[in-house]
């Protein structure tokens, strides 16, 4: 069995610690919130006093995986622990980090003989049953002495079934964990995979509201269509093409309530959309859709409408329009 | 001088009757609205009671201008010409009309012996003074025939530059109207000069958006710039790429409030906008920005957001995300 | 057990009727090609010399499900059987149609005592061993009639787990088929999935061609990354936010042949993503995904690159710029 | 008259420098090639040997104007002028330099008592006859200082009509120069406009491309409709919503080849439309219309056409549709 350092335990973090001691292995863990700590010990982690505890408290060569919000808080343990921890070790980032983040930080560890690892971590509130995705980036020393704890954490095979033509590669790809190349790869295929996200994402939610706008008030009655939206995602859960996890919550949610009114209408995002756009800004490729997805996500936010009072006054302009303000 | 019929005297039509009256052309006009008709009168223009009275005060072979909403009140004025002219006479459909209704229209009107005009009138409430511009399909005798006409609407050469290498070009054409084509014709080149115009306009609402933004509390203070927008759609107006009418538009709306507070920044759309996204799909022609402007104002006027919200019921399946419900 | 006939035996027809066989049930089928009738009549089936002959193999009350190319075919096959069947009989166009088109056709049929059931039917090549979503408009006692033959071809409850809180809901949504609603109904929730499915294969395929350039020659050398594209589409598989069939699909794609060298990179589009882009424009709905997702079949088409000429042809107009022509 | 120093005689330099002659400023001139040094000395200008020479030949307060592209030879020219300057001398950056670079070099020159201006200049090949639109970000006392020169560059008032309700604001904005703000605030605003030209250049291009398609021979024969896009350029010159610059042009070409054909359809793209994304994903600002125009010119060039392949694969492995290979 293997042991490993955890920083960090909000949802993600505390629940990665448990799967991995569900697993057998051993987890020193530390967050700056004590009732966090205890959460993780209670359920047989030992917790560490702070981070130089932390490390003090595992033999070497270490491996110290660090679960914080991105930007400050990241920055700031991993440089703590180029500090901290001695050469052979390895510092992991499994949060959400910009890749050329990673590639910098990669390089000044190396300069102390440290070793870096960038996993993205998909999985969500559902990782600690479902298991994690692990997009990781990096040395391949590290990685491979690292391989029981990603085992543990991945999904495995499941039911799914095998891909045709798979012979020869690595088998631990198709248990749910994958050694994508070089420092930054890791978090590069994590934010990949949150763009296609958000467009799979924003493709369901334009249909769903294709439905519900089908039977608006506005239309001829004699091309009204009403449909039940919540057995919709349902059906399509069996064998159409749209078969997908987003749909199975889409479903699980609309059978709660058909209205989804219990959500506001206004849709946050986080870095890796926006990222996913720099990148193909940045690699001239052509990404409408998941940019519109992200747009989408922006106009849903948009309270002061300037660019639709803009577009009034033009109109308002050259044909006398106004349009009618709300009441 | 020539003299022409005039159906329907809303800004447009009584406009139109003014501007071909200044030019010393006879109007012969009808509106279902009495002030309207009188309104017309009084610039010199003789009054019908009714269609019928007002195809009878026109001698052969007549012209009539119908300038109606689209839809039920052209389709009905141009079916009842249909009836009332005879054999060599026109009817044209200035307003917003499909160009395929125009083509079976036309072939109604023919099977008559009747000519059929459709025209693409640009100008909006600066049209009096400044002249529409005029976009025609249908055949060419009658174009030919209502020359005089044509030239007294259409703005003429003006302080315009001609463009070069057009000699043995029709001359009309650069004094503000164009035979485009048959049947259609016009109102194809007038639905896709709206096309355009919803484009151009969403630009330039995106483009002083992101200006607004520029000086968004949430950026960090050192990336915080703030400009004076109406001074910057002023300064475009002389020499830069963007010189164009709606830029001039949004000046002078700027130029009044430059917080625009009078809109309500939700905006409508007319029929051409739609039609100009059909006909992409109808004929494959990828038309990303034509069509994202007119999404840009279906989602200002979208109170339900449902989109949104099964985007945050996606979100919060698999990460636990509640986004906050509006106070 | 039931039975029904068949016409139009072509990949997605034939299967249906071997599925149905395999239920047990009795098809009766047609094709305007003795080849496609007789390879069915193989695996058990009655063949008919025409559509009269079918008809007449049938006992009342009659079904007979149409599976031809959209359009025409479909349109007169349904015309013939409006004149073939008999009151209480029910015809069935699971092809794809337009919504608009089943409510004139059921009308039609409904005045000569016939029902009609249009069924949009999500499967492809996969359906015979996996089973076909069937999304089912039209009246509510011909479907409760044939529950037996949609049971039988859609793909069962199977392995995938059951939706929470759908308790009180009918039972068969779960099992594959749906009744969407009247006439019309399936049609449009099938032309809808097939709008999400193409925002899913673009959302996808954009992800893919991100990760292709994020080593491009063209980047700086510290920021180029390489991975193993065939590897990220089969990691995702597990535990991901993106799992989904199409997923598996590329998985598939990419393990025969990351480089996908046998696809010329130009993609048709079928009707319904036309339509539902359409549908969008008709109910206001904004739909930048879907949209996007139909341009871009659209723009991979696009031999002439008449608007790209425009763009540079302004750029050479203000900035002297002269785009190379390609060698 | 003022003097100043300009650096970098390409086509927009030479320009810059004959335009301010021709107004009786004295320029100083420098470029790493002594043919365009020789050119503009011809008309006029006081040639240097190099960068030190040129700001030896200025009197304090100097003004050196540097109009080279952007990245390493600006960088590289402002960080010298900021060796060779004296306190109270102006480096001014007139090329195209992201804001943020701006604000970075401003306050290296002010650490040493210097002050730097960022001018977004637009007017390309035109601007020698027609003016520069001069965008100005930096401190108050060198932009009025340099007053004359902004003014002799600028287009002035020439025939456009003044905007309504400017009483009381600066004069010069309506003859074409701005101080838009502090540093940056010239770039921003220079990039916000190459944003919206992008924007209104395509949705031109997507224009005359429905123009195009309209008598496509995919088309019913009935439904085609055949029009001379060279005349419908041309006569929305006149009186139409779309009248504009970039119209203008496209007139311009379009008369000389109504086909384009010396153009290769392929689209290049310069820093600012990039930047101006950016600033959309960094400033929360949904984009789509200006978003839309980069992608279709990335799209343009896109050779390897990877996520087409991506769509056919997906396509192939649901349906068995193989997209024909080309030829």
């Amino acid at each position: 069995m293997a042991e490993i350092g955890i920083v960090g335990l909000g949802r993600m973090g505390a629940n990665i610690a448990r799967r991995l001691m569900r697993a057998g292995h051993r987890c020193i863990v530390w967050d700056r919130d004590d009732a966090a700590i205890a959460a993780v010990v209670a359920g047989g982690a030992s917790g560490a006093a702070d981070l130089a505890g932390l490390v003090a408290a595992l033999a070497a060569p270490r491996a110290v995986w660090v679960m914080l919000p991105h930007g400050a808080p990241t920055e700031q343990a991993i440089a703590e622990l180029g500090d901290l921890l001695s050469p052979g070790d390895v510092a992991i980032d499994g949060g959400n980090t910009h890749w050329k983040d990673d590639i910098r930080r990669a390089a000044a560890l190396r300069a102390k003989g440290l070793h870096y690892l960038d996993i993205g971590t998909s999985g969500g509130v559902w990782g600690l049953e479902r298991g994690y995705c692990l997009m990781i980036g990096g040395e391949a020393e590290p990685v491979a002495r690292l391989a029981p704890i990603f085992a543990a954490l991945a999904p495995g095979r499941g039911g799914i079934p095998a891909t045709p033509r798979r012979e020869g590669r690595a088998p631990n790809v198709e248990e749910g964990w994958l050694h994508c190349g070089g420092h930054g790869a890791g978090h590069l295929v994590k934010m990949v995979h949150n763009g296609i996200e958000y467009g799979m994402m924003q493709a369901l939610a334009e249909g769903l509201d294709l439905l519900r706008a089908a039977d608006s008030k506005d239309l001829p009655e004699e091309h009204r269509i009403a449909v039940d939206i919540a057995d919709v995602a349902e059906v399509w859960r069996r064998g159409s093409v749209v078969t997908s996890w987003l749909l199975d919550l889409t479903a699980a949610a609309l059978a709660e309530d058909p209205a989804l009114a219990k959500y506001s209408g206004t849709v946050g995002d986080s870095g890796e959309g926006r990222w996913t756009v720099q990148q193909a800004v940045e690699t001239a490729v052509s990404a409408p859709v998941l940019t519109a997805a992200l747009f989408a996500r922006f106009a849903s936010r948009d309270e002061g409408r300037f660019a639709g009072k803009a577009l009034s006054a033009m109109r308002h302009g050259f044909g006398g329009h106004l349009e009618p303000k709300k009441g």
